[in-house]
Formats: structure tokens, sequence, C-alpha cells
């Protein structure tokens, strides 16, 4: 069975990064979640990139912010598909992150999803792990079908009661 | 087998989209090929990538520029994983293509690489296939070790004959 | 009587496009409003934007945030005038929506309003309603007399007392 | 029968806007075209806006780069929608076009478009005008089926023939 | 004597504008300070912008955010110098308002100053009553060393009691 | 009588400067042109800078392109108003430029025009000597006025021959 | 022994740049502070670069905000290595302060870190003097060391107890 | 004797990278050129910067474009300064180069110089190893000089023949 490996560079990206290992959980994936920085321990981080595979690792999700080369390395090290987290900065909001991680040179590419987007960094390493597992399959579409569900009660509830009193319920 | 699908919303991306299918061919794999707008033909978009599964298609590879809402509709109709290719533009340099097409909303990844890189997009494609295929994951050990030989080579001629000689080689 | 169709992908969007509906009120027209991802229930949504012209529906103003598909969309599958409204965001203030909703390609127009400008949305659709209504072409003429009114007197208050007292006024 | 105003601050715009003025002829809409500055020639400016109305104007299609005003200005004066074309320029890409047209005040709404998008801006001004004209919203359709046609024939072609043959014929 | 006017089209930019107003006050030259729109009011505008030389008016300094207007309709209409002060925005940080104050065409000069720079727009236009008034050249001298000794006492203090101390004083 | 000082730190910069010294001729206005790095000549820039009140200089109208110092650091040794001339730059378009000559700190304003907009910085330098100065008043309404009738004659030509032959006359 | 020269041109930057004196100190590297403005005094700017050569100072580390001149001027008197740290602004966030700095024209190079990166600044200071001086480069690579265990052990700390209880000890 | 080492991901950037070699060459130092990719072969890139002290390297000047790894992560190996040139990319201009190198966490510097800025890289490693080498900083201030000698003779020219003449002489 398939095994995401959740990375990131520093703690203060743990709170965004919790979230990819929320849906794995929820679908009932394995993960390993690591602190391990590209810049501050380069041995370390080569030897974890380089033996993911070995330990199960399908699919690395690398969260990174700034001058965001964690998922790129990874991606250097690790033959199967690595997905980038760009993480939000307070100085460049982020997109330093993410022209750092999606702009990748031909040969070595890095899945990119939104900045802070761990949630769909999740979701996306359970559709490339469901290209062969139907099982998985069936609950990504019942995940689906409930978050269009969630979605119609909304609109039914604004239709119904109008944006005013929406609005109030929100508070 | 998985078979991937190529989508491109005109033919004015198709220089850029062919890359995706060179290297497919180079690496044997099935995939097809098609210009469907989700502007101007969604009917028959909606029927396309709800009938990619169908098909066989393990990814879709979707290339778009501008207010690019190909690959994300795309992700919203079909299950599996689907690449983004930002497509370069002469106002905005594609900064516009890249943001649509990143900035996903929660619950509906979209892979996004480079702009323009839709090379990176069929190695992507094949890491998401080779999870579950040895055979391939070989073929890309195979084709990383070439590019490695490849800048290794380049990096013995400028060591041997210096920058000058090397500049001139390149004219 | 032309009737106007609010729409958003999240309630998330509520408290900005609900001043398009306060406008519309405050002009007695009559608007629908709905909460509909195209993202999360593509059947849902093309239903939706398929039958707006039987439900009497002359103008649709969609809101959306990031990767902001809903207003493209809509103009793919309505065949009468969507204004669009970029929702701020987070990340990237809006300007992922912008561009998302304004680079729209050739055929498919949306008519596009300044980021979180929905009251401007909603008098936009007016005054295209306006073009074959004098009735409302008057109600129109009266909105923006009050508005030069209201700046007059600002202005007035400012020359009589002076900007110290003015910002003390203000607070 | 309702008319549109096409107006540009440059002649240099020209080439841009006239793509307007050709979907305006296909559609047979009566058109006006002019070249006036609302900086070099604010007089003949305001009264060409303020007396568009009674010239039988409906729409104003109004092109300009760098610092725009041409479009809000028109906004300002006219009391019937005006569509915005921020024009491309040569150090900011069309960047400072777009913010000057779309970014405008409450009360003053733009209906703006994608950089370079005149054709756009004329089938957006079409489309308003069909909100109450059934004959031009069936040419419309007819416009759209069109449009869907030209890319199922690319889409067949590239199914038939290959990319490589495809962009052969493209050369 | 030479009179400034301050402008500005809302009250919400009257904080920063009541700067330039502080400083002209220091310096002892009139001015005077209105609240007008060019959009929501054109006519008041055009015979305030066309009557200030008339006034005594020898500089306009002009604030505005977002599709920032004002000042480049005031260089339309009055012919000495215009000064823009580009307002920040909540939604693109005020880019919008600095691309659409300095970017005017050939023939229309701003005299941009910085995001908010209300206070160097009114040195600016003191500046230029300068060039032919040797006693207000003489005051701003005496500035220009008031502000070289405020920085010159803050270098003392730092070089006295160290960063530690100096960074609790000003808490 | 008023004297105008155009510099700039490079003869790339020359072609766009020379715009400004071609005004000035025009009007009749004295000028001086020097080609003076801040960076690579400080002394010799201190000097020029300092020295320009004493040589009768009114205005200094400074042209730079990247990290554009040259105009700020005149601003901060000459008292009279120093106007700045962003030039555009391959790397970053200008943007660079523009930043580093209009975001000046409290205290030392710099009158900033468009990127290459060298035109306007003459403009700009002549309404502000013409503050105290009826004659060249009057030669700058007489130059409005002469845009305004070449405008207006393209106007008249378009509406005469329309857009076909207009772009026709152009090529 | 080398001297480092940390210097800003307003107290409002000494919170960051004080950060930069703590790592001088922790190495017990000597180090003056100065607020100098090139802006507001000239003058003694000059004579503080010109001299600090003969004062001992080896790196020159310069943080500035907005059209940030000091490091450039800095680089332009002084003949060794300067260092600058653009400020973070609250309206354009930094870029205009990056863009100022790293920008220069070819001839007099700033070693520019990022947006804020006084401690960066620090630590290049120390690399450079390192090159002559083995005792430096040891304490570097202690430094190094420790931050690499720092990191290690919150991988070990979140290995053992999850992302869950982690957050919980991080409020 | 310190030694510098060139070093640059593809032979694309070559023609910018070899002009630090030109520079090199120029004040006699010895230096070593280098074609490694981190992301293409990272063990090879590993030995290389790992190595680098230990070959007598004081200094690393890495080019890099796009998701511009090499240089943060040489600094993360290599001991002594390492100076970063972000390259121009077609599809971005090198912002994103910028940000990939200029961003870089707290701990591991990277000194970015301009965008295609290898002169200046080159210049300021020479400016590092001066520090303790007073003949290298005497020659380095024989070239400021020469600088300062070339922009004086273009003064003179342009003082003396008109900037007219000039411009033909450039041609």
């Amino acid at each position: 069975m398939s095994k995401v490996s959740i990375v990131m560079g520093s703690d203060s990206d743990l709170e965004i990064m919790s979230q990819a290992a929320k849906v794995l959980e929820e679908f009932g994936i394995e993960y390993e979640m690591k602190i391990i920085s590209a810049h501050r321990m380069p041995d370390i981080f080569f030897d974890y990139a380089k033996g993911a595979k070995d330990r199960g690792v399908s699919v690395i999700i690398a969260g990174a912010g700034g001058a965001a080369h964690l998922p790129g390395m990874c991606a250097a090290l690790f033959p199967l598909p690595v997905i980038g987290v760009p993480i939000h900065t307070k100085t460049l909001s982020g997109v330093d992150s993410l022209y750092s991680i999606v702009q990748m040179p031909s040969g070595i590419p890095v899945a990119t999803v939104a900045i802070n987007g761990a949630k769909n960094a999740a979701l996306l390493a359970l559709k490339m792990i469901a290209i062969d597992n139907d099982g998985l399959l069936d609950k990504l579409a019942a995940y689906s079908e409930n978050m269009k569900d969630e979605v119609s009660k909304k609109c039914e509830k604004i239709e119904k009661i109008g944006y005013k009193e929406y609005l109030k319920s929100m508070q």
C-alpha cells in the first residue's frame, strides 16, 4: 500500500501542512511527517529524499516558503511525484514561494498547488494513488459528492432565508 | 495500461503542448490529443471530461493561456489527476495563466507546472503512472541518468576547452 | 421585466456580493441569489447557467476569488451579459481573481469590475437593462445626482470647518 | 435601434480598436468611431460624452493605454454602459491600462475586458443590446455555434492527422 | 503670492492629504482644500480645475486611489503644475493608484510622488514656488537643516546608548 | 532667466533623454545636458548637484534606469525641484526604475513622470517655471491648443474616410 | 581585525537592523552602528562612507526601505563589500526596496539579502571576513551545526508526538 | 591565494556567466568554471559544493534562472560566501530567478546581484577577497578610477558636441 511523506523545512509551516495530514487520515492513507531543511541539514535531507522510495513512499508533499527549494530538491532525488505547497510569506505574500516551486527546469517537475494549498496537495496525492486503486477512487467520489451536498445546502438556505438572515447566521 | 489525455483550448497552444506528446511517445505511453474549448463548446467539453475515465484515461494534461479555465474545469469533472500547463501570453507573460490554474479552491486540485512546461507535465504524468508500474519507473531512472550524463559532458567540455571556445561552438 | 442573477461559489463571498443585492433592491429590480460552485457541482452549475435565460434572467453577476472560473463559465453558457466580480484573496490580494476573470479568450467576454466591486456590478447591470428602459434610466440619473450632492456637501463642510475639525468629526 | 460609439484617445490604438468595428459590422449594428482625448481636448471630450445619449448611442466602447482615463471619464458623463479596453503598453504590458480602467470607484462602473480585447468589447456590447432584442440574440447564438464548429473541426483534424502533420499545416 | 490647491475625490483620503496642508501651514503658504470627484461630479470638477488659475492657484496637489483619474484630469485642464499623490488601496496596495497617476500620455505630465506621499507633495509644491521666491527657498533650506539635525541626534544617541537602550526608548 | 539641467548616468539613456532637450529648445529655454553617474563618480556628482543653483539652474531633470539613484540623490543636494524619468529596462521593464525614483522618503520629493517620459519631464519643468513667467505660460497654452488640433484633425479624418482607409494611410 | 559597519537611514529600521548587531556580538566581531541618511544629510553620509575604510571597516551592512539608495551610495564610496538589506514597506511590501538595492548598474555591486534579512546580512559579512580567518570559519561551522541540531530535534519531536501535540506545544 | 568558482546549471547561462570570468581574468584571479545542475545531478553537485573549500575556492558565483536553486544549495553546502546571479527568463523576466535566489531563509545567506549581473558578481567577489588583500584593493581602486574617467569623457563629449552629434556618433 502506498505511503505519503509530508515534509517541511520549519515548524512555522506546520499549521498549514497539518491540513494535508488531516485529509490523509480521513482517507486512511498511511503517511510520515518530517521537519527537514534542505538548506540547514543537506546531508540528512539527501538521505531522507533518496531513501523515501525504499520506505514505501509513493508521493512526497513538500511545503516551503520564500526561496522555497525543498520541493524542487525532493524532485531531484525522489523518482516518483513530488507535490509542492508554496507557503504564504509576510514580505512577498507567497509569490516568491510560488515562483521558486513552480518554475522548475525541464526534466524535474514539481506538481504545484495553490499558495497554502496543503489540503489540495493531499487530495492530489490521493488522486495519484487512485490511478491504480479503485477503492480509493470510490472514496474520492464520495468525498466529491459530499462537497457538492454542502454547497447545495448553502444554496438552498440562502434561497430560503435570504442573504440578510444568512449573513447574520454566519457571525 | 494507463492512457494520458492531452487537451488544449486552441491550436495556438499546440506547439508547446506537442512537447508533452513527444515525451509520452518516447516512453511508449498511449495518449489522446484533443483541441476542446471549455468556453466555446462547454457541452462537448463536459462529455470529454466526464467520459475520459471510461476511455481509459489516467491523467489529463491540460494547457491553457489567459483566463485559463480548462485545467480547473477538467479537475471538476475528472476524478483522477489533472496537470495544468500555463501557456505564455503576449500581454501578461503567462502570469495570468499561472494564477488562473494554480490558485484552485479547496477540494479541486490542479497539479501545476511551469509556464510553457508541457515537457515537465508529461514527465509528471509518467511519475504518477509509475507509482504502480515498476517498468516505467526503470525507464524514468534511465531518463534521469541520461540527463545527468548530458550535463556532465558539457561540464567536461567547458573544463577542457574553456568558455571562449565553448561559446564559439554554441553559435 | 428583466431579472438579475447573483451567483457566487462560496458563502465566504456573500458579504461582498450582498452589496449587489442591496443596490438591486434599492432600484426595485427583481433578482435571484445563488451559491453554486462550477468546480464542486459542475452539473448543477450547468443547469443553472443554461436555464437562466428561461428563468427570465437578463444579466448574471458572478463573484469569485482565486482561480475564479465562475464568471467565465457563466459566459460560456449564458447568452446575455455576464458581469464578473473579482473577490479579494488573502494570498494574492485578488490579482489572481482579477486576471482569471478579465483575461477571457476571444469570443467569450466577461464584463469585469474592480476587486470587491459588487456594488458597481449591480449598477452596471442596471445600466445594461436601462438601454431599453427609460424609467430605470431616470432612476439612475437620480442616483448619480444624489452621489454628486453627497460629495458636494462634504466639500462645503471641509471648506467651512477646515480639515482639523473634519477629521475629528470622522472619528 | 441602438448605436455603439467606439472611441480612443490616439490613432495608435486604432489597429486594436478596429477589431470592435469589424464585429459590429458583421452583426449589422450601427456605430460611430472617434479619436478624442480626454486629456488633450477635455472640452470636446465633454461634449462628446454628454451628447452621446442624444445621438442614439446605447453603449460606449473606449480603448486606452497607460494612465487610461478615457473609459472612466466616459462613465462619469454617459448614463448607459461603458466598456473599457485596456491597450497593451510597451513599458508595463498593459497592467497600467488594466488597473486604470478596472479599479473604478464605487458608483461609476466600467465594464472591463481583457488587455487588447476589443473584439470581446464589441461582443459584450451586442449582448447588452440583445437583452431587449431577440433578433440580435439569435445572431449571437449563431455566432457561438460557428465558434464551436471551428474548434470542433480543429479537434477532428488533429485526431485524424496527428500533431506533427497539424503543426506542419500551420506554418 | 502663490496659492496651492489641495483636492481629493473622497474624504477617505483626507487623513493622508491633510499632511500636505500641515506642511503648507508650517511654511505660511496659502492654500484651499476641496473634496471634488472627477467621476461623481464632472461639471463641478471642470469648473474647479478651469477656474483654479484665476483663483490664484499656482500648483494643484491631487490625491486619488484606485483608478485615480483626478490628478490626470486636473493636468488636462489646469495649465500650471499638478502633483499627484497615489493613495494606498486595500486591494492593490496603491500600485493601481500609482500606475493610474504616473503613466500619463505625452503632453500632459503629472508630477507623481510616493504612495501616500502627501507631505512630499507639499514640499515639492514649495520647491516649485521657490524657483522665483528666495524667501521661501531660505525657509526650505532651514527645513532641510532641521531634518539633518534630527537624524544627527538619533545617530549620536545610538552611538552613545547602543541599540538595546535605543529600542527600549522607542517603545 | 531660469535654466534647466538635464542629467543622466549613462549615454545609453541619451536617446530617451534627448526628447526633453528637444522640448526645451522648442520653447527657447536654456539648458545644460550632462552625463554624470552618482555611482561611478560620486565626487563629481556632488559638485554638479551642489553647484547647480549657482549656475542658474531652476529645475533638474534626471533620467535613470534600474536601481535609479540619480534623481533621488539630486533631490538630496539641490534645493529646487528635481524631476525623475524612470528609464525602461530590459529585465524589469522599468518597474525597478519607477519604484527607485518615486518611492522617496519623507522630506526629499522627486517629481516622477512616466517610464521613458522625458518629453513630459520637460513640459513639467516648463510648467514649474511658468508659475512666475506669463510669457512661457502663453507658449504652453499655444502648445496645448496645437495638441488639441492635431487630435481633432485625426478625428475628422477617421469620421471622413473610415478606419479601413485610415489604417492603410498609417502604414 | 575586521570591523563591520551597520548603517540605516532612519530609526524605524532599527528593530530589523539590530538583528545584524546581535549576530555580530554572538561571534565577537567588532561593529559600529549608525543612523545616517544619504538623502537628508548627504555631506555627513559622504564623510561616513569615505572614511569607513580608515576606521577599520571591512564590510558595510546598509538597511533601507522604499527608494532605498543608502546601500548603493555606500557601494559608490566604499571600496570593500557592501551588503544591502531591503526593509519591508507598508505600501509595496519591500519590493520597492528590493529593486532599488539589487538592480545596481554594472561596476557598483551591492550584495543583496532577503527583505528584512538583517540576520543573514550579518552571517554573510562573517563569511566574507572568514575568507582569511580560519578561527571565524570554525565558529561559523559550529553555528551551522547548531542550526542543524535544532531542526533535527524538531523532526524527532514531531515524529514522536505527532502534529496534533506539536501544534499544541507551539501555542 | 583565493580562487573563485563560477558555476551554472546549464550552458544556456554561459553567455551571461562568462562576463564574470572575463572580469576575474582582467584582475588576474584564478577561477574554475563548471556546468553542474543541482537538479539533474544532485550527487555530483554535492561533491562539487562540499569539496570547493578544499580545492582552494574562497567564493562561489552561481548563476541560475527560473526556480533557481543552485545558489541557495551552494550556500547550504559551502561555508564561505556564495554570490547568486539571477538569470533573465523568457516567461517571467527573471523575477522568478531573483525571488528564488534572494529570499533565502535565516541562516543561509546568498549575496544576490542584479538580474544578469554576472559582471557585478565578479566585482563583488573581488571586493570580498580584497578585505585581506591590499594589492587587489589597489587594482579595484584603479578600476573604479577608470570607470569614472570613461563617464567623464562622455560628459565632456556631450557638452562639446551636443546631443544631436552625440546620438549620431553612437549609431
